[in-house]
């Protein structure tokens, strides 16, 4: 397949990082992250995100996800998250299987709560009927590819703290998000009060590979122990720690993140040229959402790699990757063009 | 580290492994298992293996293990294994956790388990106090490096299967059992009755990767819910079907287990050498085990990684792959002389 | 406490059903339900509900319902449910720890569903990313004292099978249903289609005791190991079968649900006489919800017991029990005046 | 059935804990624990143990078991135990299904394990791949009727608190170990640094009901969520509470365990007459093991109600209760003799 807007994941391996992963082959080195390149990467991205955190590798997103989860919420707590959540819609039940937690969905704007709606649902509080509303788990961008301010995030990571609560960020993406924002991710995880962080790599460029950073307060004793249990301990952590430190190198995530970003801001753009297409949500990072007919989705989809969001509205999604180049985005519009 | 005895996975990747690797990344895949290589590759196993068999793809051991045992087992089923069983000692316990269900560890000849021994905790079936054994899991090659006859592992399977229960095979070294055995790998799992396979690739030179197989009459529609919910779905699994087609072409993974397997084979006829060292199992695959005095092994252990398996008798595990070359051997036999 | 409109379960044990009880406590007999009483008992229920049953003992509400889903769900299936039920936000997500499945609040009427808003959440059957909608469970009477006719309950049931799926009926309060609708419990579970039901006892004058029915194709090779390892199996079982014997003779327990059901109406009546206080629900068994002035509730709280139930509509849940009198109610409707 | 020696819960209800059942059942009372008379009650059970406890009703032996570890232990924790525990034989798994949590057999002596054997399995702390061994759960009495001394409990908390871990007593019949050690509960659970205690009524002479208690460091802020979450959570809670109120009045839980005990040790002296008949146990409590001929097992087994304990060696049990009465003996003495 040339290329795919089905998501960021159809693309490869930046060749920088695979670059990294051959040239970490060398000799042996110790297995399940305690050799001393795994360690002095962790160090660095702990000291990227301000040093009162502690990270450790997970081996995909789902993964991050339930780890970070299961180091905030114990089974009798409920997980609070935008309806559209990942850990809610694309995990197969996984946050309720391993850590036994009910997730609440909430209402959202494109993707993202706000405290009133969270608020509602905090109460019962001490109540033996009740799974205590511990942890509240937004994405960052959203999935409809939409961003929190720092202020907002701060506003929810406040709002949680108030009752005794945490908040999870699911970062599957958050290099995207620093993109858009201009911002260190520390700018709006560590210092926007966030109590954990899902650090995507997959998704930008890497083989695999996941950071689960646990921040400040929360307890971290027992989440070598719980990655080991649910099957996330990779052996020969070399390989990831490789890909992350050539990652986060002169900014290198950012870099691809910038350009999978303004891959879908000239999508947008060239997309608006099209009186037929609407597009439905903001476009913020490197996805667009758009209403288009059944007709051009069938004829259209015989060409191009996408989902549909949402059969009932016809809602597409279209995400572009760091290999996504302005020709991929040329093709398809002229096709499109051709097809309407 | 230039060499290392303490496991197979201190190794890195083969180089042809690795080159399979970087020729996938080209161009766009549909993630997830959906793409046309995966599905080829998982067929081809699946022929392998005698065709009457379903095969999807793992991250790690304990992901394959784990999966592979959540088909065959409820919450209420007892596994029974050997006492050293890679899943009773080195998973965390993930079995309880993910599927529920209870181990029970069982009395065993360097790892090996026999009929008689299976057959006393055969009991209980029906009364509603007692966890149904309904299951069996053994290593092939053990964790002590040995092995099972086809003769053995029939019998085992013959007698689960009397009560309606199952064999696994943990196979986390398998090709070393089959290059040891000098038979298909479908001679002593397919062919001797086994039910599930958990089919090793990462210590045998992969990056990662290993692949679950359900055999025959063992239902597979809940497989894949299974894998994604206990977080053991890789996305990029091109270059997982990438890694397998290779490590399966012209007996590639017989070829490198052969070597590990020979390695031992010297590493033992040089350790007899030395008579203050006491083989302690029959080495029949790639690990050595021995005693030797605490005195040597704080000598030896600063120069050579490996690690002790029983502090109370001083047995030591020494550990061979396929990146192990004689002269690694040369140089830890020539180290242990001049410590003596 | 002289009454409490808080829960019909505020309210003891029948006198009869306690006589029954002493009844049982002479001599010794077996424990865990294998005594011949409690499968006499037992029988008796399944030949109620059609013969076409398998029917076991709970010790509690939660308990029956859980245990009641296990028999029907995987832990990668989705349990749809009404937002407002029981398992949904008064079971501190017992079913996501004990049966690791997702439950899917859905939007009702007065506690109903219908197939039109279950219908929206039949998808994704088969895509390993998402917990499979199997199973919906619903309540009769719902929480909110309403009831489905029989032709709703199989519209819903006939959906459910449509796509392989299963209906709970949560029937913590059935009797009241079945009085109400002037049908037997059959009616309305078995013959229309149910696969699961919960019976429930202790809401309505047991000491303690609830009946999971399995209907039909419903597999319950497990159900008896589930129910240990979910801690439900009670030894004395005699002292269950005991209560329900009478529960069940001459329409026992149809005559105590018609009572409260009766008590409830009129006090529906009575309240109607006060302009200041507005029913909220309809009330069709033996719970009156209506919306009532802070100052009010402050005022009647500190002489009865009821409970809110909903702090930011006030809105308020009164329950009659079988053991509540006309006089309580007027004495309450009394008070409520002088109040006002 | 006139007199059964199968088990302790095959005996009935007390009569004077049933009056106190009745005598409760008046008015109306909040439900779940909340009541006064509930709190009350639970409060001097805490005053009994010393004050510095938290206790709290479970509805069965297994939940009170489970409830109790579940406060103890984390998922990825090895709960040790003789390799005779309830825990480990006859819930069905409950440990590993409810808390995720490894069991560890250990080696015992008449169902008593020494700090010897516990030490060989405390290692392999702040490992990743192992479970790590937290808890020790011992019964007292044992499974098998025997007793531990104040000092051998002593030296196991001990033990286990050298290592930041904690000590479990499952007491489902703690009563009979206080009236054959003629020691208050407290001097072997309290006083003797246990973690916890399952305190058991239900073999002794209640119609059902258990307390879990939680000792001095050990937080309780999650035992109401656990307890409801796991189903064991008890609705007309006072019924429990009036058992418990008349059970520990003027040591009444000590007269009926007291009697138990003396019927074993009648019982042991009568069949100490038969020389075909040879004990297998100590006689410390309410349990006689024996080992006897099959041919004996099967005539007497048709007129008299007990158990085989060890198939293979033909050990069997009888259990006395509070209701076995010297003639119930006599009279099997007499059968024995009769067919010997």
């Amino acid at each position: 397949m040339k290329h795919s807007f089905g998501s960021d994941n159809h693309s490869g391996v930046h060749p920088e990082i695979m670059e990294a992963i051959v040239k970490a082959n060398q000799n042996f080195a110790v297995a399940y992250g305690d050799d001393e390149f795994s360690q002095k990467v962790l160090r660095e991205v702990e000291e990227m995100l301000g040093g009162n955190c502690h990270a450790i590798f997970a081996v995909n997103g789902t993964g991050a996800n339930i780890l970070s989860l299961a180091n905030l919420a114990h089974s009798s707590d409920a997980v609070l998250c935008p309806a559209t959540a990942h850990i809610n819609c694309d995990e197969c039940g996984a946050p309720e299987k391993i850590i036994g937690c009910k997730l609440i969905p909430l209402e959202h704007t494109d993707g993202k709560v706000c405290p009133e709606t969270v608020k509602k649902h905090l109460h019962g509080f001490g109540e033996q009927h009740h799974s205590q509303p511990n942890v509240l788990s937004i994405s960052q961008p959203t999935e409809l590819g939409t961003l929190y301010t720092v202020e907002e995030i701060k506003a929810l990571a406040d709002l949680m703290h108030s009752v005794g609560g945490y908040l999870h960020i699911d970062g599957s993406r958050v290099s995207n998000a620093a993109a858009a924002l201009n911002l260190p991710v520390k700018a709006f995880t560590a210092d926007a009060g966030a109590d954990a962080l899902s650090f995507g790599g997959t998704k930008n460029g890497l083989l695999m590979g996941e950071i689960v950073v646990l921040f400040d307060k929360v307890p971290h004793n027992r989440a070598l122990f719980l990655r080991k249990q649910m099957t996330q301990l990779y052996s020969k952590a070399r390989f990831m720690a490789a890909q992350f430190e050539r990652y986060f190198q002169d900014g290198f995530n950012i870099k691809l993140a910038s350009h999978s970003n303004e891959m879908a801001q000239y999508l947008k753009n060239r997309l608006e040229e099209i009186p037929q297409i609407k597009i439905s949500r903001p476009v913020e990072t490197n996805a667009v959402f758009a209403y288009i007919s059944k007709e051009l989705y069938e004829k259209l989809s015989e060409k191009h790699m996408f989902y549909i969001w949402d059969e009932e509205t016809m809602e597409v999604r279209w995400m572009c990757s760091f290999e996504t180049k302005k020709e991929n985005i040329d093709d398809f519009i002229k096709d499109i063009k051709a097809l309407i």
